[in-house]
């Protein structure tokens, strides 16, 4: 999407959500400090696709290259022990983040002089005490455009919400309140630096609104950093952020992971903090959407997930279990030894692309290789993802989109055609209750029949035990071109079963010279044909990174690290 | 209510509702061993309103009285180190069970003949194996007839449902599907002989039903057994079961528990097993039901709360959460020394008759005798019991009562005018998807300021902690009379929170010589004034066990237990 320039202005004192977004984009900007800036003319994404690595370095130092391409976990290494300040870690990743932000769109909001005053008290406490106020100790962390921080505006991208608290123009908590995550985050010592950009409703694989426009991945330009929480994606993605915090509700944390080539981890509800976000079709509680790490190791989404839990949530977010983070969990995996993989290569509507086929078979053969087990995974009839699909398009769409036309009707702006949701002009009909009820229904009987299936693998595994965990895509095809994201039940299925779910990069890319179109199939449907023939182009997609999925039971995040662990030492080796 | 004997019979195929709760109604008579029947003719209630104790004894013999006079601690203390035998024990409970139902009507279904089948294995086991099969070895469960059981009916109460799954004639289901918690407390030993009697729809503090009638108290026959799990109440008070297992939505396990002088635990959702329970308006997912035990002993109910959970449910129920039995928070407790607790004199909305009051009191001096600190418990106004019933009404009822309209109908026959929902002819109207979402963020942010009102706590409390729990009364007044129960929030303040709650007795009971009916009050409402002029007669009530709420945080269910032990033995001390 190019971005509306035009500043037509209404002759009332309202201005034109056009002029709305263009102040705000050009805020935002205005923002980065000059000296981080890349010197203009930018490449343009078909002049340079891939911005990361060598490209970004020519505008770094030796030093700021170091910091910004050490991982979260290395990087705690060095702040809670006082080898590296905050103030320094702070200021390397925020030129990085500034030239991510002109590169690619990702920032929303940017909280720079805060962040270094932050990080410069947290340098006095450890010069002062010779010790970190906790295990994120100077660690910049970015976190996805529905955590409210004070004072910072939260616009999830609709021009309506523009100094506003979730559209609320009078309303005292505007730039005042901050989510539950946030407080937390501080707390374990996080330097929160910005927020990143999400596709307005929250509803679309890519992230694109009228504030930034279209956000582009870092590994190549020409197509999405995915989305909802796109703007964490391209951020990691081109480590501007050493890690951060997105939302998933069908796939936004897990769909940025695999298109910009990093680990993210789905938790079940209830584990990490949703309380005080923003979000879209709040109070629905069919799908609960569910917060998330993104970062570049397992080690660092590790580290990010068990810092939140370490803080114990539970008092302060009533709707998370008090569930400490349990590491022996982990540990019994590690000594498990052979683990039993069910591979999902084909979930009954849409078959994998030529790319993406690839990546899994890597994975399969990889754990293979390393002594696991991996057998097809076949749920019966009542678990295919069909049923869930319609399960999860009900939940969404209850409101016959109420909630998203009032967000967008506060500027006057029109929904994005990016969007999954097909947003009529007035709300569409509601469910009722007992509709609702019905669903509900129909959600937890299924959810049982998974858990008994997947229990009954007991029966037919070498280990006795049931299938550890399942291997499969995130997303038919390697990072969406542009409004080519039709299709998320690789991840939605997840969601519906409320399964643990992390992203591990299998190495593979995009490349023309193996990942032919293939034609002449005899597709099941205009969906599989679409996502075949226009979601699927190797020339745009050259070297999209190739991603995959390991899916968990409920509430099992520790182990479901664990064994991502596995399966990345499995591909590393293996490449 | 007056049992329906009329035999009034349709000319076409299908019988009457009241011809069809006959033949059922007949049927479980017929089901009870004529050995085991109390000979004719039985005395009126007014005759002999506590059939307790003396009464009951007269027609056990010693070793019964022995066997069903010991908590269930103690029984599976002997049943799982052979000392007792499973068969014997079970034969005792079942005399007992026999002239519980004569006496009061607390049964809906009989499975002697399989219960004894199952006690004779386990006798069997335990003679070859010489250890139990589990921690339930041996030891009669009773439960609420929402739980599906093997070859017999779950008929709710409805009359519709009887010969039927849950309404459906034809299902597969009919007599052969089993509720998850079934299987986990046969895995754990339990020996299963009957289930219970609940007012139709679920939605009453009486039980009440068509087809046994108005379930009757043990301690005074002329007042309620409470409901809904009233017949669980019921029974366990009369001592025909040592425990079992009824479920809350707004106080039903507690106000059973409360009504009869025992002990019950309202656990939060998501820690017991609820999967494939039958129930009134299932999926609706604002407000959940909980399943819990009630038995007369504090030792008794965690014996049967951890036996469930130790058998790893949520291996079985999707929405149960792997948090094993934590006994190390209970010690926790016990270690603590002196403990803070809120109590709740006034809810805002209806003030407590007298005897009620003197329980709460006597619970106060008790724990404050033993050397504890009570705080008044003064929440927010935006916390007020005025504004829990709101969200609780608007849950209950946001169907229409599409869901009892239609249960009621398949029968013909009419609501009992004993319901707390008042179901009209046809469907009301049903709240709308977007209605339900601003329900459920108003649910969840009056959770959030509650919580944050709790932790608050710590600030003024001597101990520096928050107030461990609240104290509050269950019920405002004594054990039902027959329809005059029309309030609930004493209990459903902490179902609309999903706070653990556990019932303990104080030893007062209703005494006319010291609690009169107030006269001359400003009573604030209509229903204030109709609960202490109609609900409350000491004259009737007389002899009521009054109890007390200890209402702890969301899955507290070790502390909250650990720390009723603490009330109830500073209860005996103080007596």
């Amino acid at each position: 999407m190019t971005i509306t320039t035009t500043t037509t202005k209404t002759n009332g004192a309202k201005p034109s959500w056009e002029e709305a977004a263009r102040v705000k984009r050009e805020a935002i900007f205005a923002s980065l400090p000059r000296e981080y800036l890349i010197p203009e003319p930018l490449p343009s994404p078909e002049e340079q696709r891939d911005v990361t690595g060598a490209y970004a370095h020519q505008f770094l130092t030796q030093r700021e290259i170091e910091i910004t391409e050490t991982d979260a976990a290395g990087i705690v290494a060095k702040t809670t022990t006082g080898e590296w300040s905050a103030v320094e870690v702070t200021k390397a990743f925020i030129h990085r983040a500034c030239m991510a932000h002109q590169l690619l769109n990702c920032l929303h909001e940017t909280d720079f002089p805060s962040a270094l005053a932050t990080a410069a008290s947290l340098d006095a406490h450890f010069a002062e005490h010779k010790k970190p106020i906790g295990p994120l100790h100077g660690l910049p962390v970015s976190l996805k455009d529905q955590c409210h921080m004070k004072g910072l505006d939260t616009t999830m991208g609709y021009v309506g919400w523009i100094g506003t608290h979730e559209g609320d123009a009078s309303s005292p908590l505007y730039r005042n309140f901050e989510s539950v995550i946030v407080t937390e985050l501080r707390r374990q010592g996080a330097v929160l630096y910005c927020k990143t950009a999400v596709p307005a409703t929250l509803m679309a694989g890519e992230t694109v609104n009228h504030i930034v426009g279209w956000v582009r991945n870092p590994k190549n330009r020409l197509v999405s950093c995915g989305g909802s929480s796109g703007g964490e994606g391209a951020l990691i993605g081109f480590k501007g952020s050493p890690g951060g915090f997105g939302t998933d509700i069908g796939g936004s944390v897990r769909i940025p992971s695999a298109f910009n080539g990093l680990y993210g981890l789905r938790p079940s509800n209830g584990r990490l903090p949703y309380e005080g976000m923003a979000n879209s079709m709040d109070g629905q509680n069919t799908i609960l959407s569910a917060v998330g790490p993104i970062a570049g190791t397992l080690a660092s989404t590790r580290l990010l997930a068990k810092a939140v839990v370490d803080s114990e949530p539970w008092w302060e977010d009533p709707l998370v279990h008090e569930i400490p983070w349990r590491e022996q969990e982990a540990d019994a995996v590690r000594r498990q030894g052979k683990l039993v993989f069910g591979v999902l290569r084909d979930d009954g509507m849409v078959r994998l692309t030529p790319p993406i086929r690839r990546g899994l078979e890597a994975a399969v053969e990889a754990v293979k290789k390393a002594g696991h087990e991996v057998v097809e995974w076949e749920p019966p009839a009542e678990c295919a993802h069909k049923h869930l699909l319609e399960i999860a398009t009900q939940s969404w769409s209850m409101d016959g989109c109420d909630d998203v036309i009032k967000a967008f009707g506060l500027s006057g702006e029109p929904p994005m055609p990016h969007l999954l949701l097909d947003v009529p002009a007035t709300p569409g009909p509601e469910l009722p209750a007992s509709a609702i009820a019905a669903l509900n229904v129909r959600k937890r009987r299924t959810q049982k029949a998974y858990m008994d299936f997947w229990s009954s693998t007991a029966k037919t595994t070498s280990t006795g035990r049931p299938v550890d965990a399942l291997l499969t895509a995130p997303c038919p095809h390697p990072a969406a071109i542009e409004n080519q994201f039709p299709f998320t039940m690789y991840t939605t299925f997840a969601n519906v079963l409320d399964y643990t779910a992390a992203i591990v990069p299998t190495g593979v890319v995009v490349d023309p010279a193996l990942d032919a179109r293939e034609g002449g199939m005899q597709w099941r449907s205009d969906l599989e044909q679409r996502i075949h023939e226009k979601s699927f182009d190797p020339e745009i997609q050259k070297g999209a990174p190739v991603t995959v999925q390991v899916v968990g039971r409920r509430l099992q995040e520790e182990r479901v690290l664990a064994i991502s662990e596995i399966v990345d030492e499995a591909l590393k080796k293996a490449s």
